[in-house]
């Protein structure tokens, strides 16, 4: 007699440093063979397939990655939670444990995503950030930075933007807010979008610091939109300055229950930062 | 011939957890260790004693620790600053360097210190502040702990919160703050005053969160005062919530200049947290 499978949803914060990323890898130490190998040990031996709303690149951090997985042995979500935050290491926590509708998968169903890029500009580096920032030592306009997040927001072909290995299907995406945020010594770049591609978030900030600095004008992401081509726009920002902070679901699929429900699908379920 | 010996001051942020505290020691890894060493290569062998603000204990961490020395080798303030954090390890960093009065003493002329004592409350850890908070899960009652914080600002004989080795010479203290603060997830005691004694902070922290969590009334920290005996109050709280966040000093002692000044010294050098 078996048990039947119920779908869950954790909330995870982690930090990216010691990791190669979401993905499990062939080599190295990945986020995810971490949670799979410890919630096998929380559920005595059930070893599910861990899903997250998409891959984080190594040295990327989440504050909010969301995944989900079937498994028949969970009674109560506090003791999934506790029990895998007694198990993690100290730089992977659950944030929340919850039962949802068996139609939820976290990469399928996610209809929003917030990224943080952190940048600390000027000359000083921070000791209890290190690794959570990318330093940028020039002036930076924030107006002009300002005027070319702005040409972002909308539906685009983001291929100037996307990583060469980048293997979403297509590469339109929405982007529904592009924010610059002053939050003490540090800038804030913020993304809030259905979905997006391999690296676009980091190569968007890139770009971004080119134009701040007066290298390009803020009218050249307009031109890099129209152009669609990779090697035109600026260098990748390293990923220890990179968060993903939130992934949203429709309100319907966060409740428990059989998955009767007419839920779209993320358009590209190959896409990821 | 020698190079007249000029007074430095330099703020610090540093990440106490891979440190056995600010003063160096005959065994472990201290902060003070550390800068002296690097100091000393910047100056190219010159090797000056560096001092404090305060010690801090093993643990606790520095969002702007004070130290002072003197040296003939040093240049220019920024190239003192970039040369440091060029050879500091990542978890020490310069904030700021310049030139100071001849009268400066980063420990004896600290006329305010400011300190913040992060408490997160609830089931819940946090990977990215991993080794950075005291997780309280205790229900805690603001009121009564704000109402309890009350009776501490002004000038007590602060005996019944000094740790048992401080060897101060008096424990009365002035407390011109004290402040229990919602930030986001987070709750923050900040107590700003002329000086603090050994543990002083930590063990205030403690007996807080007895009265938070409703062992004991607000009422006990007036009698604690009274009492003036350190086994009636609560338990230390950890090191790793502690941060030093600011010292400061008289304005006339920050510019370089001879030591022509009547500048108060602290009431005790020997204090600290």
């Amino acid at each position: 007699m078996t048990a039947e499978l119920r779908t869950w949803r954790l909330v995870l914060e982690y930090d990216g440093a010691a990791y190669t990323g979401w993905q499990r890898q062939p080599k190295g130490h990945s986020i995810q063979s971490v949670v799979e190998d410890r919630l096998s040990r929380v559920l005595g031996g059930e070893a599910p397939r861990v899903i997250a709303s998409g891959r984080t690149d190594a040295g990327v951090h989440a504050l909010g990655q969301v995944c989900s997985f079937r498994a028949a042995r969970v009674r109560h979500p506090q003791q999934l939670r506790d029990g895998l935050n007694a198990t993690l290491p100290a730089d992977i926590a659950v944030v929340e444990a919850a039962e949802v509708n068996a139609a939820f998968h976290a990469q399928r169903s996610a209809i929003g995503k917030l990224y943080r890029y952190v940048i600390l500009p000027g000359p000083c580096r921070s000791a209890l950030r290190r690794g959570r920032y990318w330093p940028v030592r020039w002036p930076l306009d924030h107006d002009k930075m300002r005027e070319a997040l702005g040409s972002l927001v909308g539906r685009h072909d983001f291929t100037s933007f996307r990583a060469s290995g980048c293997s979403a299907a297509t590469s339109v995406r929405t982007i529904h807010r592009a924010a610059l945020l002053q939050v003490e010594d540090e800038l804030h770049v913020e993304l809030y979008g259905e979905g997006f591609l391999r690296h676009m978030v980091r190569n968007i900030v890139g770009s971004l610091v080119d134009v701040g600095r007066g290298k390009q004008r803020p009218g050249w992401f307009e031109e890099l939109l129209q152009i669609k081509d990779r090697v035109q726009a600026g260098r990748t920002a390293p990923g220890e300055g990179l968060f993903l902070v939130r992934v949203d679901y429709p309100a319907a699929l966060l409740v428990p229950g059989a998955p009767d429900l007419d839920v779209s699908a993320a358009e590209d379920p190959d896409a990821d930062e």
